[in-house]
């Protein structure tokens, strides 16, 4: 039923409220802290061309990190090591996820294959650069492709072709900014302590985005460099990072009302969309796309059934589609549920009043809802065939997906240079194919011909007729004869696939293979309108925003585009429904009260016994008079955040953000004061596991707890 | 998920909490009410002999009431009036539940058929007289059996054979006391405003036991006298009966923490026995009985489909079942999530220690616990045979049910008056003929021929074997020729059957009639077996409730026994599990928030619009700022208590008390201070809907609402 019983929230829209926002560092200063009982100084977070406490904050790829000693030992969640985990397990035959991994010393670190830390070392503002080139395009598509190549290409130079440093160039407001972030890029990272799935994954997907929590989403790393200071690959012989900005832990308990900031690197929002944007998203992505993985999951559940083995494999795979699942369907209870676009529709209706008020308005946004509306129709009618196209990827089983991108790759790289998409860099080619035998770890053959052939099965049924190629009759029959004759399966030969022409490519008799080729006109010709559509739909999102800023009055934050983002809160719960009121901690006791023995509630031996003995060292909060788990705050953050250090008024270390709640799962579109909140493991909880549980005493030494 | 997360609480036995206890209305006295809050005397609402507040409260056989008017007008729950209006419904093929029925006047007010209304008009304790009566008695069976027959005496002595009297002698404390309880039975009662089950059952069983909770779970009817001012069977001459003692609405908004009491009619509570008698209840009763439930509610889904007028005939038993089923898993899930029976057995083991350290108290109860013990070992070795043969009982069809009631009837009246089930009074019997069309009307063929299938199917399959008759091969074919051959669907012939001598039935070839008189002798063999049972169990639990006294060292109040009782407490919230608050109050935001349009969660337009158009009277609470739906409070009730009036510090009305938590669901057994509270419908809820959904402004001024 719970899905039904989200609250109905007037949502009021015009406003910033106190506690929203996703702020670039530079923003920071503006925020007035100390105002809002933060003893830490903007400054000493974030000034331009000094070292600060954002120094200590790592970005993973996906997740964020933060340094806790000054040897490069990394903190944080569990979820976000779980590729590293399943990779190590898949080499090893050791499932590091259920069981953890605990190095009895530095020395004993296990590498995290494909797990990559990226530390940041300059942020530029570069938008006159990119605006300048683009000066005299003829129109928006031409304006945003060279926007696009001028970003590429300050990427290209600002690497250098070396795999140590990692450049992104991003576009703030829809374009009226752009920002340069620049990285080392360390490839050796290794696992120091990841609890048990039993701790580190408690609750599992049932309690996923769910309070009350009590997973111990957390594990540690530790990034190394080669004996020379270079960000080298693993080798035996590297030593640990030195890292002099580290976060000390809070000295103090932390209590409801307490303020806390976060930093971390937020993957995407989108919060100056229109209710059209919103509607479009409802109605043929998510809702479509949940009944699809509800169908991958089923595929993958009958695949592992009895085989322990390839459940391992696919670990990764399923726990990234259980949590997009269930993002998506929160998002759809939460619009239908809090009339979400009936509210937006009428916060729109109030800023066109506001721009017919006015004709210097009305002349710079006047057609901007009328264009959208425009480009919207325009979208749909080609909705039902670019969802099939769309189908033939990433959920196709891994070797078709490869095939596919091998033979863009080969089209891409026989354009002359200034016409290449610029995802299609060397560099970036080079990396992916690096990387290949990692994701053969996550390959398992039957589940790979099933999804093919449900993807199959699913374009012969679609209503909208499919002409690209001859369809098999029957898909199941010709993937079990495909696999039977492909290479592909050969890691090695699929990495000369990446290596070849397109001409080459197209001679190929590999089944796989031959449908990407025919595949490939189709698709690109989507891209291209796409691009096409996406220039002219940016150019009227761009002066939305410009319009929302003069409507609104206050600051802006930019959407969220993975980088490095500053958010700030209170320690506070929330009412998620009427008479109820979550409060913000949870404790031991109510992990120990979720126990059953069963999966995902089966929390391991030696934390029943030290809750049972009272061996819960220094880590009992004294007004809770109990070890805390989890707790919430109110501060602004999205996916890409997770493993971010949640910090106090001192920005010392009290927990690592891990989640959002499911209430407020529509917060990638906007901010929800009242219900919306971030839930972080307490670090209290990190520490007593890792003391009392895993015994770890020397993490702590290194950490200088208690010192 | 939610069974199993029931909290961890540790139970501390050994004390009587503050607000525990079902009080007789003699022990008002000795509770010191004004210490706790409440301005009204213990004597206002009871004093021997006088009239006091009590005179209100109203027993419905199964359901308490109260009067709120000096018109006989009765509030009580829309699930105690269910009875009533299903059987209004099948009469008048109306559904009166789904759609609710409200007077347009006095005059109009529709018949609830097998609706009576018991008023008390005294109170006796006969202790002395049914000690006395077993004085010689040879041994604890012979001993029982005098005091029963003394009891049954009383009543019929009081009744004088009288349909408008109504008396029940009941035993407290396990047999130290008898108290005599006698009653006007008026048997007119009508349906004055029933709300239709879209507020009056809103959240159905989903919702049912639940917080937090928003029904509406009222309804008015009117006790109707004949106009010579008797207790006369319906006739439209009739008269509304004059109710001198009648609650007043509170003039105050109620509040969280505020003191409040409750009287009303408790039916059953087990809350001194022993762990030994947990769980045998526990493994023996409650566990199979739900598989049964569950069972009987599949087949009646069954049947039901696409049949609303026999759902509407099965309503009152789907709901019955339905209610039962999700009390047994409470019990369930509350006695294994929170070690009950462990708990019980440690405060068992210190009584043990109590009982030892003195050689008088010994000397008394030192064969307790070890005659407790081997009282259940007996029980245990008959259990898998006892289990088969209550199988043929109450949930094998009402034709077959009834063919065994009545055989047993006729052999009660075969045996002298003295040997007699007490139970099987003339005047009890013929109270039961007459309201066979009333039961008739809850029958369905199909259901009723697949629940005696689902019965022989049982006793076929159970290991114990079955030689009582010759099981019929194939179940279903058997009742299949059965009902075709049987007579006993025709109420007028059932009556009948009631009147024959145990010779007549004997000889009739009714297959039902048939099997009924071969189970007789088990089953009569298997009741004297427990009745000698219960003596010698009864005088262990007479003595171990004093020695609880004498342990416990504070006042007891005695089982709930279905007579009129007083509980009190305060107005207040609770921790269902870890970081969770349930506040005490719901409102009407939250009875629109769980609308979905769908059963249960279907709130009727013109309760939607009153809520949209903030047509909400003056029912919106000041600290709410909204209208209350329902509040939770901590007093002690139990089933039977359901309608019972809950009253504020002055003695007014405040609600209606119609639940108790999930979470509290084995309150039956024990008290638990913590987590068990009363659910009551606000009354400020049931006014608003009357006046503002209802439209039914003349039930507000006879209540003098306002004036």
């Amino acid at each position: 039923m719970y899905k039904r019983m989200i609250t109905f929230m007037t949502v009021c829209l015009s406003l910033i409220y106190a506690e929203e926002g996703m702020w670039l560092m530079s923003q920071i200063n503006d925020l007035d802290l100390s105002d809002k009982g933060f003893k830490i100084t903007a400054d000493s977070i974030y000034q331009t061309g000094k070292p600060g406490l954002y120094n200590a904050i790592v970005w993973l790829g996906g997740c964020s990190a933060s340094f806790v000693s000054p040897d490069g030992l990394l903190l944080t969640n569990h979820h976000c090591a779980y590729a590293g985990l399943h990779r190590a397990s898949a080499l090893d035959s050791v499932d590091y996820i259920r069981d953890g991994f605990i190095a009895a010393n530095q020395g004993e670190e296990l590498p995290a294959p494909g797990q990559f830390a990226y530390v940041l070392t300059a942020i530029d503002d570069v938008t006159k650069d990119v605006l300048k080139a683009a000066r005299y395009a003829g129109d928006l598509t031409e304006r945003e492709k060279l926007m696009d190549k001028k970003c590429t290409q300050i990427v290209e130079e600002t690497e250098a072709d070396r795999d140590d440093i990692h450049c992104e160039v991003v576009k703030l407001f829809e374009g009226s900014e752009y920002r340069k972030y620049v990285f080392t890029k360390y490839q050796d990272v290794r696992i120091v302590y990841a609890p048990p799935a039993a701790i580190g994954k408690y609750g599992g997907d049932t309690d996923n985005w769910m309070w009350p929590r009590h997973t111990g989403d957390f594990t540690f790393l530790r990034v190394y460099q080669g004996p020379d200071g270079t960000a080298a690959k693993y080798a035996p012989e590297n030593i640990p990072l030195s890292t002099p900005v580290w976060l000390k832990v809070a000295q103090q308990d932390l209590s409801d009302g307490d303020p806390a900031f976060i930093i971390g690197f937020p993957g995407t929002t989108t919060r100056y969309r229109t209710a059209n944007d919103v509607e479009y998203t409802l109605h043929k992505h998510y809702i479509p796309m949940i009944k699809k993985y509800r169908d991958l999951l089923d595929i993958m559940d009958k695949v592992t059934l009895d085989d322990p083995e390839s459940a391992i494999r696919l670990a990764n795979l399923n726990a990234g589609i259980n949590n997009v699942m269930k993002k998506y369907q929160g998002n759809v209870d939460g619009m239908l549920g809090t009339h979400f676009i009936e509210n937006k529709r009428r916060e729109e209706e109030e800023i066109e009043r506001y721009v017919n008020a006015d004709k210097k308005r009305f002349k710079r946004y006047g057609d901007i809802f009328e264009g959208m509306s425009e480009l919207t129709g325009e979208r749909e009618a080609f909705h039902a065939s670019d969802e099939i196209l769309d189908a033939f990827g990433y959920y196709s089983g891994i070797l078709y997906y490869l095939a596919d991108y091998a033979y863009e790759v080969a089209r891409e790289r026989a354009k002359p240079e200034a016409d290449r998409d610029p995802d299609f860099s060397e560099k970036r080619i080079r990396e992916f194919v690096e990387q290949l035998p990692n994701r053969y770890l996550g390959y398992v053959e039957a589940y790979d011909k099933a999804a093919l052939t449900y993807t199959l099965e699913h374009a012969r049924s679609a209503p909208a007729g499919f002409n690209y190629f001859q369809l098999p009759e029957n898909p199941a029959a010709w993937v079990e004869s495909a696999y039977r004759g492909t290479k592909l399966k050969d890691v090695a030969y699929m990495q000369r696939l990446f290596g070849m022409r397109a001409s080459q490519i197209e001679e190929l008799s590999d089944p796989l293979v031959r449908m990407a080729v025919s595949l490939y006109a189709p698709k690109f010709e989507k891209k291209e309108r796409l691009r096409n559509w996406n220039a002219r739909m940016n150019d009227l999102r761009m002066r939305y925003i410009e319009l929302l800023r003069s409507y609104r009055g206050t600051p802006l934050y930019p959407d969220a585009t993975g980088t490095i983002r500053f958010t700030y809160g209170t320690v506070k719960g929330y009412t998620p429904r009427d008479a109820v009121w979550y409060k913000p901690f949870t404790t031991l006791s109510g992990v120990i009260a979720k126990h059953t023995g069963e999966e995902p509630f089966n929390a391991p031996d030696a934390l029943i016994a030290a809750c049972r003995q009272g061996d819960t060292g220094n880590w009992t909060d004294p007004e809770l008079g109990d070890v805390p788990s989890c707790f919430l705050m109110t501060g602004d953050i999205t996916g890409g955040n997770s493993g971010s250090a949640v910090m106090n008024r001192n920005g010392e270390l009290i927990g690592l953000a891990f989640d959002g709640n499911y209430e407020a799962m529509t917060s990638d579109w906007m901010f929800l004061e009242e219900i919306q909140r971030t839930i972080a493991v307490d670090i209290r909880y990190v520490l007593f596991i890792t003391q009392k549980v895993a015994k770890a005493q020397w993490i702590l030494d290194e950490m200088k707890i208690g010192l």
